[in-house]
């Protein structure tokens, strides 16, 4: 608490399934984490007089700013208002002021009609500084109690955001709250490598960051881990020594801040080559992540998604008698089907991808999560890789794609001068 | 706190922008909320000791259950086993059958240097219940602690989401926190249908479940519109009034509690046919939502991605003719696409999927946002349809693969016996 710069969040609402709670809580974090503020705590809290009152008091303890979300709309359900009011022990009063607001707001809609119900959100704390909603008809307040600053902000995300942004943070950057120690933050991604062995390996170069006062965090994404620092402004040259670090340390597999499709159309891209897919178990989600990027289509010619042993044969030409000999998921059915693509997409390069994604299907020596691979190169070079992954059939199948898409990369690198 | 299943979720981690929370609160609340429990605070917070502990006490103070997610990794700043060790004074004990079970994860993935950081995750709380983990390799926790239950559950929401729907929710519908179901929530799905127009044709139903004391709420989804009803228990026949109601209203538009996929896997097995798609701008993206379903591969044969005009021409035979008079965007190569996929990849029905995902690449005619589709049945019969969508290229893309997948099944109801 030294720092004066934590701030709780408050999402108040009865939403199901939290959307609107989750999108508010991504847009505080973003405004305010990357303008050198903390938010210590996320609270997401129903309409409920008891529950917001618990959830103010937390935060007035752990923290030193309260932002506060929702509740200030006209109807009986919007309580956030009336919940401050009761747990700082300062009256409601009625605003001429923002009365006129509203009416203009009103006005601006060519409403003539104002519904009664608006009046209560004329309604203000005692004392309270009142923040104009150039948006909606809820005005924001800011109230200063117990040395805390309390900011009642409306619900709705885009009034939300433009208030926080626009008004709040001006506010708060002027204040003794600003600590004034502002970071940066700086994101990098490592493909393939198991979380573990990327913790290990980064040991030295993390321990250097955390000396320097910064922030070391690991996120475990499919196929991928997200390396994410956070140092004072002061001394964020340390990024370029930590970027030259990795990619000593992990080679091909560090990928900078791109995702796994990004780096390969960046290779794709460089090497001026054009690829194409066969894909059984990932039933076109390689296919998907690749499109994913705009302008793709001129290194991206398509993804023959064979799900049927009948396809395999009748596109992709795969001779009966490895399907019979091998099986669907073996990396011989695997070496014919990216021949096949290749030669039928004309591409450069193609990926093969055929797996068991289960739940069924498995046997002992082919159990579900193995996929196997190939890729082959126009000049005749194939490589084939086989993998055991685990999980649900989605997570199976995104992670087969990503390591598809990976293999592919580094098939390139290595042979494609 | 006289019902008994109120339950307080944390969501820990040190993650920018919160997006692995978000996932978990959105994946706790749609899990617990669905099985009559009420979460009656979400909260998000950073990997620190302190706040982690704050967090729990207050959670234990206002929550019958504990639900906690995150901080099980192997790193050094997973800490959550530390805090609530701290928190309820239980020491941290080695684990021999926690440790065989993370060894075996390791083998099956034919990993055979585990790393030494590993071992941490076999360090379990005193007196815990150890809950499995069938996919990563963080156990989950159950604590039984001054009459309130407390979960440990992994912070990947693909684990938290397994563990949590298999194991804690029987756990809990077993335990006396279950109050009965003093409520319950059914969901209905209505596709391709307008928010608004959903809304002004449920006028009357809907006052009928509010007048029972139910609630009533809308939910948007790509080419979906989900209605989640919540009844008291007593007076769940309303239910089928609902949905009686609703397929009057939306005919052939209302799928139930089924998603757009699974209504037209069910349509096919219903009438013992086997599909095939042909796609562009959605690039794999229907196959992909189509693969999700398990055992998909009796009535899914496969997709042909055709990217490149050159693939439409080579794989799927679309005449150069028609793609130079009309475009690769157009109605006519829909249906060529649609023929040749039907034809090449041995369907009764096929599907074909054309448009301009953007975001450049639009014109005056053929804005970013139109996608023209075809649907080939077996008997030559052959339907057409254009659609425009707004929004980024991510959003055409699964809007036009949902609509897609819903044009097939509504011309099979229409056309197939």
């Amino acid at each position: 608490m030294d720092k004066n710069n934590y701030i709780g969040f408050i999402c108040v609402g009865n939403e199901l399934f939290y959307s609107v709670a989750n999108t508010n809580v991504h847009i505080a974090s973003r405004i305010c984490e990357l303008d050198g503020f903390e938010i210590n705590f996320n609270i997401i809290v129903p309409d409920d007089m008891d529950k917001i009152i618990s959830a103010v008091d937390f935060c007035m303890k752990n923290s030193d700013i309260l932002i506060i979300s929702g509740g200030l709309g006209p109807t009986f359900d919007d309580i956030t208002r009336e919940a401050i009011s009761r747990y700082t022990g300062r009256k409601l009063v009625f605003s001429d002021d923002v009365w006129k607001e509203i009416q203009q707001r009103f006005k601006e809609r060519k409403i003539v009609n104002i519904p009664e119900k608006n009046k209560k959100q004329a309604m203000v704390i005692d004392g309270t500084s009142v923040i104009s909603n150039t948006i909606g008809t809820a005005p924001g307040m800011m109230i200063q109690h117990n040395n805390r600053l309390i900011f009642l902000l409306p619900g709705p995300p885009w009034e939300f955001e433009e208030m926080l942004r626009n008004s709040v943070m001006p506010m708060l950057r002027k204040s003794i709250y600003h600590a004034g120690g502002l970071f940066v933050r700086k994101g990098f991604n490592i493909a393939g490598e198991p979380e573990a062995v990327v913790e290990e390996k980064t040991d030295k170069i993390r321990d250097e960051v955390k000396n320097l006062g910064g922030e070391w965090t690991i996120l475990a994404k499919p196929y991928l881990i997200e390396l994410w620092l956070k140092i004072p402004s002061s001394k964020k040259k340390v990024f370029d020594r930590v970027e030259g670090a990795l990619k000593e340390i992990f080679q091909d597999s560090f990928i900078g801040n791109y995702s796994i499709p990004e780096k390969l159309a960046g290779i794709l891209e460089e090497k001026k080559m054009v690829c194409c897919f066969a894909e059984s178990c990932t039933g076109g989600l390689a296919g998907h992540l690749m499109t994913e990027i705009p302008g793709i289509s001129q290194r991206f010619n398509g993804s023959i998604v064979a799900y049927s042993n009948r396809v395999k044969r009748k596109i992709l030409k795969v001779p009966r008698s490895i399907l019979r000999k091998y099986g669907a998921v073996s990396e011989q059915t695997a070496v014919a089907m990216a021949k096949g693509a290749r030669k039928y997409g004309k591409a450069d390069v193609s990926l093969a991808i055929t797996g068991i994604a289960g739940p069924t299907g498995g046997s002992i020596e082919k159990p579900v999560g193995l996929v196997c691979m190939a890729v082959a190169l126009s000049n005749r070079h194939i490589e084939t890789k086989s993998f055991y992954f685990s999980g649900s059939r989605s997570t199976i199948k995104i992670r087969a794609a990503l390591a598809g898409i990976d293999f592919m990369r580094r098939v390139i690198i290595q042979n494609v001068a």
